[in-house]
């Protein structure tokens, strides 16, 4: 069972969050693979096209990865997506896959905007409830129909929860807002609720969907 | 026939875009509200709980706007939906709606999700279509079924075409990746592609479906 951390092009790595020996397997992104090398972070896989880093920064990268993709920048898929389809191919029993960098929070919206769509892709499917994104202020990750408990181990303040489909049975206990047992017909963003107590347990469940939950801190 | 400019409490308002004779109607929605008395531009109506502004910031806005709603935080539309509400409401023919500090680029990300998601609000249907967000760095429009002329009028570079549902007949002409007549059978974000040139006009077609397009610029 692996634990991969993987590290994208975005300007909120927020490694601070990282101890070392968390990870199992060390992949960095693009710009993401040089934040590793800076940050004196281990590097097993580097991908991308590397334009947004000087060719300074990719020797950096090119010494330091144990092994490097280099990509054509006109495909199909983000050097992230190429990533995770390594994952998925490499470490298919793979254990959890942080992703920091990956909400780019400063950047371009329209990648996280492509990140969150990972929840519909059917190549990430049979790994997608593994994933959770990192980022300084926030964490995001995706959960399939069942019960689920969800635990605040990070002193978030906020809770949003999102539907990225039309939802079945929707439940949310233990939290400020509660919901009885809903159907939405449409994708439906149920944001800013709360956690009680730094500690409390927030229980999610559905029948039908994929639902997205956001923790947010409370400092921005 | 009004148009309209909302200035919501994100962080990146880009008001250097906005020429004040090209609004009939100006809205401030929370912190929004004291950008545009701080940019010294004028203020019609105010909404929100304003527990992001300080009390003295608090007088400045209500002594500026010709209106103002105040709300109560546990609410469960967001300020910015009530806002809109206001809008569909007052000016059910309102020529356009630009909404300025709603994708948020450094604040929460769970409000750009949210803000996101109103293509699958009903009550927002009627106008969907003449709503453009508008950012430091980006732009964002909704595209029903239909043949639509994009037209890059502000020098963006990128241009990512987003389905949000299942869509049918997606075509994409004009740009530097072209897609034949397409069906996707889960929402799919087809990111950076580019305009040829700068004045150059992209062509987007489908049969069914809802289309976000995020217009970006290069200098990030």
């Amino acid at each position: 069972m692996k634990r991969v951390l993987i590290c994208a092009g975005g300007p909120q790595p927020a490694f601070v969050k990282v101890v070392r020996e968390q990870y199992d397997f060390w992949i960095g992104v693009d710009r993401g693979a040089l934040n590793l090398v800076n940050s004196d972070l281990p590097l097993d896989v580097a991908f991308g096209d590397f334009d947004s880093v000087s060719s300074e920064e990719f020797e950096l990268v090119q010494n330091r990865a144990r092994q490097l993709f280099r990509f054509n920048a006109e495909k199909d898929d983000t050097d992230l997506q190429l990533a995770l389809m390594y994952v998925v191919e490499q470490f298919p029993e793979v254990e959890s896959i942080h992703i920091f960098g990956g909400l780019s929070g400063k950047g371009r919206v329209d990648h996280l905007i492509a990140n969150t769509w990972f929840v519909h892709d059917s190549r990430f499917a049979s790994v997608i409830e593994r994933i959770r994104w990192i980022e300084s202020n926030h964490e995001m990750c995706v959960y399939l129909p069942g019960v689920h408990q969800i635990k605040n181990e990070l002193d978030y303040r906020y809770l949003s929860i999102v539907s990225h489909t039309p939802v079945q049975q929707l439940k949310i206990e233990g939290a400020k807002y509660v919901l009885p047992a809903t159907d939405f017909d449409e994708p439906r963003s149920l944001i800013s609720n709360e956690f009680l107590l730094e500690q409390s347990i927030v229980t999610l469940s559905f029948e039908k969907g994929i639902m997205t939950v956001w923790f947010v801190a409370d400092d921005h």
